[in-house]
C-alpha cells in the first residue's frame, strides 16, 4: 500500500465543531427517519401515537440496505456545497437508493418545490411515505420522478459514465458519484473507471467517485468489499485515482472522518483545476476519490429473530418483515424509528426544524435542485449551419456517387465549430472508419494521456469521444444530453446491440419525463449506424445484424424515429431534422461506401419531409394505376430495386411498375399507432390496396409486416430482407444470399403479377440463370469479376 | 511498482538453446509468412516467381496488426505444451487475429485434418490464402470455422469470461487467453478480470491471461498501452494477479524473454495447483499473468510512403494498400514476404519442413487440435432424475398453488447432484430471488474469497455462479457449453437484454457450426427468465421489458425455441426437454410467485409435447365450433384468460368459448417457417379460420402478429400484451394498465363476436365500471384492497 493510502487513513480528527457535528447528525437522522418511514408507514408518519398494525403498509417493499450510507454521503456533500458554493450534482449508482434521494430532497424542500402536493408537513410526509413502492407511486430506486437525478438506478452499471457525460464542457461542475459495490461488479461500470482519462481539467468538470462498499448484494457479499484492501487500493491507483478510505460504523466518528476527507478531496480538486488553468495540458492528472466502507443497513436493527441483520445481506430490502402481524417486530420497528428521535427533527406541523436542515445550502445550490439534473432547463438550440450548403450535385438520378457519411462529416464538422461547448460525437473508435473524418478538421479525439508524434487527431480537449466501449459511449452521451446538451453516437450497425439495454432504460426515462411537466425536454438521442449489414466484406457474419430497429420499435411510438436515407442529400436532410428534435430516439442508418446519388437537395428535402414517396423517374406507371409496386428502404435495397425496375422496363415494357422509396420507416404504421403513421387512404394512394408490393428492406423482413399488418393489401405484400444468411463476401453476393438481389426481385414480380405470359416466364428463367452465374463469378474472382465490378444500376 | 514486477522484468537470459531458438524463430517466421500471404496473395503462394500484379488479390482486406504478436504467443505456448505435455487450449481475444489462428493451425496440420482439401502443400497453401477475406471464404477474425477456437473474435470483450467457463471443472486444463488492448477497453472485458476470484484451484483449470499491448486500435492508441506502466501493474495486481512483463521488439531477445517468462509462469501455476491439492481452500491465490508489449504490425513494413507503419495504428489492417498498382508497394511487399525466407520454411512441395514445426507438439496436444475447443466431442448426456418425481399435485385445475421456479429448484438440485462435473447454473445474484434456492442444498455459490460466519451458501468449490454481471454469467456459460458441458442461466427478464449482443454472437456461432460436420453438437444455451414484466411490484417501469423474445426471434428458426409454461408442472416438463436438447437457444419464461396449478403431470407432459392445446375444462365449445377463441401464453395472461372465460360462462352462458393455452410459441409460426410450426390445417383446427381470437400474451402484442400474419384468420386475431405501460404497482394494476385484464378481455369478446344482444352490452358496461373501481381500490389500498387480494381465478 502506498503512502497515499496511509494519508487517507489518517484523515480523522476534529474537523466539525459542535454545531456542525450536531447539524450533520440531525440531517443524517432525519434522512434515515424519512427513509424508514417510506418503507413501512401508511399512517402516523411522525409517530405521534404508539405504532399500531394499521399504521403499517399492507405489503412491505423497498430497500433499506444502501440507504443510510447514501444519506450520510448527501449530508456531507451538502456541507461542502454550503461552505464552498460549489456547483455540485450527485449521481446515485446503488440500485435501490430511492428512499435516500426522496428523503433528502424532501428535507431540502426540493421535493415540495417539484410536487407541491407533497407538502413539508405531516400531511405531506404521510403522502411521501404512502407513495413509496405503492401502487401508482414511486419505485424504490432513483427514477425520473426523483428531483435532482439524471440517473435511473434500476439497471446497474452506468453511474460513472453518466457522471462524466454530465461533466463534459461544464468546467466548474462537480459530479459526486456514488458507485455501489454491487454495481461495481458489472462490466459497464468496470469499464468506465477509465473515463477520467478522456477528460480535460480545463474544459471539463470533475467527477468525484465515492465507491460505497457496504459489503453485500441481495443474497451474498460483493467482490470489492471482500478482496484484500491492498488489492482494492492497488486497483484504484491503477485506475489513475488517489483513493481516500472512510471506514467505520460509529456515527459521530464517521461524521468527523468524512468531513475531513471531503475537505481534503475538494481542496485537491480545486488545486488540480487551478494548476490546469495555469499550466495547460498535463497528462496523468491523479484525481482523488473516496472509498466509503459503512455497514449495510447502518443504524438499522442489529439482529432480528436471532439472526444478524445490520452489516449483512439480510438488510438489503426490508429488515423487519412481519411488523404488521408480529408485535415483537413492530416493537423493534418503533424502537428503530424512535432511535432517530423524530421529535427533535420535525416541528409541531411536521416540517423539519431549521437546525435539522442547517447543513444544506439553499435554492439552486441544493444538490437535489441543481439545474444540471434537469437538463432541459439549460438546453439551448444548436447553432446550425444550413445543411443545404453541403449538398452534393445530382444532375440526374444515379449519375454521381458519394460516400454518404463522408458528406455528413462536413456538416458535423461545422456544427462542432459553431457549438464548441454543447455538441459532442461519441463512438467506439469508428469515427474515421465510418468516414466522418472531417470532424477532425475542427476538433480532436479526446485524449488525456500521453500523445506521441505518430498519433493522429488526438487532443486533450477534443470533443470526439472514442473508447472501444459502446457502453461508455452511450453512458457519456446520455449524461451529456440529460444535462442539456446535444450529440451523436456513431457505431457499426451490428454492435449497437451491445447497448440494447441502455437504450431501453433511456427510452423508459424519456417516456416518464415527457409526462412530468417539471422535466423540460432534452435533445434527442441520435444514432448514426453505418458499416451496416450489407457491407461487411471481410468481417462477415458476426458483423451482420440489422436488428436494432426491431429492438427500438418495442418502445413507445411517441419516442421512436427510424430513418433510412438512401443517399447523401437525404442523409443531410435527415441529420438536420434529428439534431433539431427533442425527447426522441432517432436511429439513422446510412452507408459509408461510394454509392449513387438520386436526389438533388430540394427533392431530397421534399422526400424526407414526406418520409416516403413515389420515384416517378424510376417508375412506368405515370398517370395510371400500377401493376406492381417495388418498394425499398435502405441504400443497398434501393440500388437493387432500381436495377430490378430497369430490367423490368427493358424486358417487360408493358408492365406498369411503381417505385416507392421509404426514408421514414414510421410512415408505414397506421396513423393511430404512430405520430408519423400515414392514414390508410394516403398509404393506399402510394402502395395501392390490392396490387402486389415487393418490398426490398434493409433489415429483417418481418419488421415490415409488423408495421403494416393492419393495412389493406397487407396480404399482397412480399418483403425481402436480411434473413440471417451472412458470410464474408461482396455486397453483391450478400444480397443474393438473402434473395434481395435484383434478379430475385424481378422473379418476385413475375410470380406475383398475374397474366404476364410467356415472355415473363422466359425472363424468370433467365434471371435465375443470371443469379447462379453471378454467384459463381463472385466466388471465383471476388469483386474483380469483370461484370460484377461494374454491376451497379445506372438509368 | 512492487518487487513482483521487478522480478518479472528480470526474466530474460539464455533459456532457449540454439536448437530451440532456431525452432522458435522458424515457426514464428512461417506463421508470419502464412499470415501475410493470406492478406495479399491470390497466386504464387511460395514466391517461386517474382511477384506480379496478378498474384495479388484484387481487393485487399484483412488485419495484420495484431497477428505477429499472436503468432509469437502461439509459438511459445506450443513449446510449453511439447515440453510439459500440458492440456492447453488458447483463446484469441484480439478481434482480428484470424490470420494467425489459421496460419498456425495449418502449420500444425490441424487445418488439413479439419479441411482435407486445404492440403499441406503449395496447392493447399494457395487455397488457404485465397479463401481468406474472400467471397464465401473465412473472415479475418477467429471464427467457428477456425479449428482450435471456441471464441468468435468479431465482437470484443468476452475472451476472459469464455476462458473461465472453459476452465470450470477441467482441473488440468490451462486456457491461455490473449486479451487485446482494444478489447480490454470494453466493459465486459474490464468486468471479467475478477472472474478468477470465483474459481477453485482444486476443482477448476487455470486461465493464463496474456494481455497483449500492441498499442493501437483502428485509428488511435489504446488506453492500457498508454497509461504509465506503474498504473498498469498496480491495476493488474489489484485484480489479484502477479503480472510478468515481456516487452521489446528484437525478435531473438523476445524469444528468450518469452520462453523464460512462460517457464516461470507455468512453474508457478503448477505450484499453486499442487499447494491447493495439498492444502485445501486458500482464499486469495495470486495467479501469474503475462503482459506482452510487442509492436503492432511487428516484423512488417517500418514505413510506407514516408509514414511510420510498424508500431502505429497504420498497421491495423493492410499496411501496403496499393500493391497491385504501385510497383514500389509491390516491391516492398515482396521484400517483406521474403524477409521470412520461405525457402527455409517450406519444402519443394510447399509443406513445412520438419524443423519449422519442430516446436509444436503432436496429435491432440497441438493447441489448435485440443478437443476442448470442439466441446461436442466431449459432451456426455446429463444424468437426469425423472422430472415427474417433482410434480406438484393438481387434483383439479386451479385448486392448488405453487411457486413454479421453486418447484423447478428441486429438480435442478438433483441434476446438480447427479452431474457434479458437468452442470452449472449462472445468474446475477438472483438464484434465491428467482426461488431456485433448493440448489443450495446440493452446492454453494462459487466464492474464492474470504467467507465470513454470516455468509450463506458460499463455497470455494460451489457450482452456482453468481456475479452481478450478466456479461460475466453469459460468457461463463458459453465457455462451459462450448467445451462440452451443460448449464442454465437464470435472470430477471428485463435485464437479460444486457447480453442481447452476446446472445447474437452465440446464435451466429451455432448457426455456422451446425453446418460444419466436424463441429459436434453442444448442449443448448438455456435461459430461465423469471421476475418478469408483470411482477415488478416495487421495482416498476425500469424492470419491465419482455422484449428478449422479440430479439431472439430474429435469429435462425432452426436454433430458437421459446417456452411460456403456465404453471409448475409444465415448467418441469419444459425444463427437462430443454436440458436434453442440443445446439439450440431455449428461452423459458416462468413465474416465481405463488400461482395456480392447472395440470397434473401427465396432462402437463401431453400439453408441452403438443406445445399448445385447447383446455377443454375451461371451454364451453365441447363438440361444436366455438364462437370465440380465448388464447393465452404466459402465467399471468393465463390467469386473466381463465377468469375472463369464467365471467363469460356466467354472464353469457350461450356463448361458446374455446380456451387455448400456448406453451411453445414457435407452434404459432407456419410449418415452413419454423421446425415447430403447425401446419395450417392443424392451426385452424385449434384457432379456427374465421372466428375472433382474443390472444392474451405475456410480451409485446405485435410479436404474435409477426408469428401469425400468414395464417388464415389473422385478420380476426386481436392481441393484448405489454405495451410499455408500466409503473410501480400490483400485478392486478399492471394488467389493467396494459388492457390485458379479464374485464378488457371480456369487453374484447363482446366487441368482436357479432349478434350478442343487449345482455352483452350491459355486461360490457359493467366490466368497464368494474375496471375503474378495481383500479381505484388498488391505488388506494395497494394489495390489501379486500376484493383484490382474493381476486384470482377459481373455477
Amino acid at each position: 500500500m502506498t503512502d497515499t493510502t496511509e494519508r487517507a487513513r489518517a484523515a480523522a480528527g476534529r474537523t466539525l465543531d459542535d454545531t456542525e457535528l450536531r447539524r450533520a447528525d440531525l440531517y443524517f437522522r432525519a434522512a434515515n427517519y424519512l427513509s424508514v418511514g417510506q418503507i413501512y408507514l401508511l399512517e402516523n408518519p411522525l409517530l405521534r401515537e404508539p405504532l399500531q398494525p394499521e399504521h403499517i403498509k399492507p405489503r412491505l417493499l423497498g430497500h433499506w440496505g444502501t440507504t443510510p450510507g447514501l444519506n450520510f454521503v448527501y449530508t456531507h456533500l451538502s456541507r461542502q456545497v454550503k461552505q464552498r458554493g460549489t456547483d455540485m450534482m450527485w449521481i446515485v449508482g446503488p440500485g435501490h437508493g430511492g428512499p435516500s434521494a426522496v428523503a433528502t430532497s424532501w428535507l431540502d424542500g426540493t421535493y415540495t418545490d417539484t410536487y407541491p402536493e407533497i407538502t413539508q408537513d405531516a400531511a405531506g410526509m404521510r403522502k411521501l411515505f404512502r407513495q413509496f413502492s405503492f401502487p401508482g407511486g414511486v419505485p424504490s430506486h432513483v427514477a425520473p420522478e426523483t428531483p435532482g437525478s439524471i440517473h435511473e438506478g434500476g439497471e446497474l452499471g452506468y453511474s460513472l459514465s453518466h457522471a462524466h457525460g454530465a461533466a463534459f464542457d461544464n468546467p466548474d461542475l462537480v459530479v459526486a458519484t456514488v458507485v455501489g459495490d454491487g454495481e461495481a461488479e458489472t462490466g459497464p461500470l468496470a469499464g468506465s473507471w477509465t473515463a477520467h482519462r478522456f477528460t480535460d481539467p480545463r474544459r471539463d468538470g470533475t467527477v468525484l467517485p465515492i465507491l460505497h462498499l457496504n459489503g453485500y448484494k441481495i443474497a451474498g457479499p460483493t467482490v470489492l468489499a471482500r478482496i484484500p484492501e491492498s488489492d482494492l487500493v492497488s486497483m484504484l491507483e491503477g485506475f489513475g485515482y488517489r483513493p481516500y478510505i472512510v471506514a467505520g460504523d460509529d456515527v459521530a466518528e464517521m461524521h468527523q472522518t468524512m468531513a475531513a476527507t471531503l475537505d481534503r478531496v475538494l481542496d485537491e480538486i480545486a488545486e488540480i483545476k487551478q494548476d490546469a488553468r495555469r499550466g495547460g495540458h498535463r497528462p496523468g492528472v491523479r484525481w482523488p476519490m473516496i472509498v466509503l466502507r459503512s455497514p449495510k443497513g447502518w443504524t438499522g436493527p442489529a439482529e432480528v429473530d436471532g439472526q444478524p441483520v445490520e452489516n449483512t445481506w439480510r438488510s438489503h430490502q426490508v429488515p423487519l418483515a412481519a411488523v404488521r402481524t408480529d408485535p415483537d417486530h413492530r416493537r423493534e420497528l418503533e424502537r428503530w424509528l424512535r432511535s432517530y428521535r423524530p421529535e427533535e427533527l420535525f416541528d409541531e406541523t411536521g416540517a423539519p426544524v431549521p437546525e435539522s436542515t442547517g447543513i444544506v445550502p439553499e435554492g439552486e445550490r441544493r444538490i437535489s435542485a441543481n439545474p444540471n439534473a434537469n437538463g432541459g432547463l439549460l438546453l439551448k438550440d444548436l447553432v446550425m449551419p444550413d445543411f443545404r450548403d453541403y449538398a452534393v450535385a445530382v444532375p440526374s438520378p444515379g449519375t454521381t456517387r458519394s460516400e454518404a457519411t463522408r458528406v455528413l462529416g462536413g456538416f458535423l464538422r461545422d456544427i462542432m465549430h459553431h457549438n464548441p461547448r454543447t455538441f459532442r460525437i461519441v463512438g467506439p473508435d469508428e469515427t474515421s472508419s465510418n468516414r466522418l473524418d472531417a470532424v477532425f478538421e475542427e476538433t480532436g479525439r479526446a485524449w488525456g494521456m500521453d500523445i506521441l508524434p505518430a498519433d493522429q487527431d488526438l487532443a486533450p480537449d477534443g470533443r470526439v469521444m472514442e473508447a472501444l466501449s459502446e457502453h461508455l459511449c452511450q453512458g457519456w452521451l446520455e449524461g451529456y444530453l440529460l444535462t442539456g446538451r446535444h450529440g451523436l453516437f456513431n457505431s457499426y450497425e451490428a454492435f449497437i446491440h451491445i447497448i440494447d439495454s441502455m437504450f431501453n432504460q433511456h427510452a423508459k426515462w424519456l417516456k416518464v419525463t415527457r409526462h412530468l411537466p417539471w422535466r423540460r425536454p432534452i435533445a434527442s438521442l441520435n444514432y448514426l449506424l453505418s458499416s451496416h449489414v450489407w457491407r461487411q466484406d471481410h468481417n462477415g457474419f458476426s458483423h451482420q445484424d440489422p436488428g436494432f430497429i426491431d429492438h427500438v420499435l418495442n418502445k413507445k411510438p411517441e419516442l421512436i424515429r427510424i430513418y433510412l436515407p438512401p443517399d447523401a442529400n437525404t442523409l443531410l436532410s435527415t441529420a438536420d431534422h434529428c439534431l433539431r428534435s427533442r425527447d426522441y430516439v432517432n436511429v439513422v442508418i446510412a452507408g459509408k461506401q461510394p454509392a449513387l446519388n438520386y436526389m438533388p437537395m430540394d427533392d431530397a428535402i421534399a422526400h424526407c419531409t414526406r418520409g416516403l414517396g413515389i420515384w416517378e423517374w424510376a417508375s412506368t406507371d405515370a398517370g395510371v394505376e400500377p401493376d406492381v409496386v417495388l418498394a425499398c428502404a435502405g441504400d443497398i435495397p434501393t440500388v437493387e430495386t432500381l436495377a430490378a425496375a430497369e430490367m423490368l422496363r427493358e424486358h417487360l415494357p408493358d408492365l406498369r411498375v411503381r417505385v416507392v422509396n421509404v426514408v421514414d420507416l414510421m410512415r408505414l404504421q397506421p396513423a393511430e399507432e404512430h405520430p408519423h403513421g400515414l392514414p390508410h387512404s394516403a398509404y393506399e394512394a402510394v402502395f395501392t390496396a390490392d396490387k402486389p408490393v415487393i418490398f426490398a428492406f434493409h433489415g429483417y423482413p418481418w419488421l415490415i409486416h409488423r408495421l403494416t399488418y393492419r393495412r389493406n393489401g397487407h396480404a399482397n405484400l412480399h418483403v425481402r430482407g436480411y434473413k440471417e444468411e451472412g458470410t464474408t463476401t461482396t455486397p453483391f453476393d450478400m444480397v443474393m444470399l438473402n434473395d434481395l438481389d435484383r434478379f430475385h426481385l424481378v422473379m418476385d414480380v413475375i410470380e406475383r403479377v398475374p397474366g404476364l405470359g410467356v415472355s415473363a416466364a422466359h425472363l424468370r428463367q433467365r434471371m435465375d440463370n443470371e443469379r447462379l452465374r453471378c454467384r459463381a463469378h463472385t466466388r471465383e474472382y471476388g469483386e474483380d469479376a469483370p461484370d460484377i465490378r461494374d454491376w451497379v444500376w445506372s438509368p
